[in-house]
């Protein structure tokens, strides 16, 4: 059951709060894990302004690109939200006021408080299909192989949720996680050799870290294999041991 | 002593890490907000995979466009390091071992321990200007715009803070905070009036939260003249008085 084709994805995460420091983007984060567990490959993510020339040609760039790409933010209510106008300016399509966008908005504040800046919810790509709010109704939506999300956490992991299930996506990502506390320069020369015989098939990465004020390090192995997977762990494990340490290994298959 | 011209820079986030969902990038953030504080304008941050076309394409693109491009990670001395080679190929440039880095890895290791995975994290691209890493001492460096830095947070940091002072800004951007209970949706009109009053002077940003499982809304005024930005503040106060509510309101002059 191997599926060899590589299924891609691009984040883009639309929003002046991320670029100016205020808010750090943890979006980013959820849909690569997310991705990671449906044999999705992350393959870059971009942080960019309120601008509707950037977005534009930003989600242009990368729908060509990618078979899939996640926008977050700029689908509220206020002046700032223009994600939903920019990708009807992307696709060439009318941005109208969708119906069951309407209800919803409807049905949550009721008919009469159903302000203008709510309405403005509303309005969708024509052609979009919803993707459900569970958290305060206004939905995201897709279109083609564009999700556009919102951007505040919560309810954007909701709507990751909503639609990660229907992804399609290559076999999945499994990963060996070797923690030490050797210095990355100790280990250096093996881990490369250990890369030197899997490539192709393993890709390891090696990331030093600081706990408590002391540096460790977590060799990280990665494969759709699970034997060829374990193998290279078990050759990491004794390389390890043979610098005089016992190492930490845990395994994630989702 | 007013500065017209605006500094922009760009981050690159380099590593598969962040790509993968295993590690949550915090580096952006941090430079962002010293960016803010310095009066620079960050217009765009990408994240992109340990892979050499990409990382001397992404250099290369963002340095002729923006006046600071800062790069994270990939500088270590694991086959994944190849930051600096990229570098200088980007630059078309010489990757070299420089004296100045050998001596200071030199000092810290010991000239036995100086393992050749070590002496690696010297080879510098030919004219950079090397950056203390006052951590686990192998240096960033700088390459005409382009900062590359650590990708370990601590050590980031740092070299972030070796820089920044350095760095010719433009006049730093004020911020004013509104926090209220109301609903974004509420506030649209007023905000949106408000932005349009205020045309090029001010800009204003709606981040609706959860804090404590309760929606808020957050409005942030940014700009460069105090005087404007008081101004403004207080008129959304009173708006937002209209509406019942009593905002917490602060100012950041860094």
């Amino acid at each position: 059951m191997s599926n060899t084709r590589e299924y891609t994805a691009a984040v883009i995460v639309i929003g002046n709060e991320i670029l100016s420091g205020r808010t750090q983007d943890t979006n980013t984060n959820y849909i690569a894990s997310s991705l990671s567990d449906r044999g999705i490959r992350l393959m870059e993510a971009r942080v960019i302004p309120d601008v509707k020339d950037t977005i534009i040609e930003t989600v242009n760039t990368l729908r060509a690109q990618y078979d899939y790409v996640f926008t977050t933010g700029g689908i509220g209510p206020t002046h700032d939200d223009i994600t939903a106008e920019c990708i009807a300016r992307a696709f060439d399509v009318e941005l109208k006021v969708n119906d069951d966008a309407f209800r919803i908005l409807e049905e949550y504040y009721g008919i009469e408080e159903l302000t203008q800046a709510r309405v403005k919810m509303a309005y969708i790509p024509v052609g979009a299909k919803l993707i459900a709010n569970p958290v305060s109704a206004a939905p995201g939506f897709q279109m083609e192989n564009v999700y556009v999300f919102a951007g505040v956490p919560r309810i954007m992991q909701a709507m990751m949720n909503n639609v990660v299930d229907d992804l399609r996506g290559g076999d999945p990502m499994l990963n060996a996680s070797v923690a030490c506390s050797l210095p990355e320069s100790v280990m250096a020369e093996d881990v490369g050799k250990l890369q030197g015989d899997y490539d192709g098939k393993i890709e390891i990465g090696s990331y030093p870290h600081f706990r408590a004020g002391v540096l460790g390090l977590s060799i990280v192995l990665r494969s759709t294999d699970k034997e060829t997977l374990e193998k290279a762990t078990a050759e990491l494990i004794v390389l390890i041991e043979g610098r005089g340490e016992v190492p930490l290994v845990s395994y994630s298959y989702n």
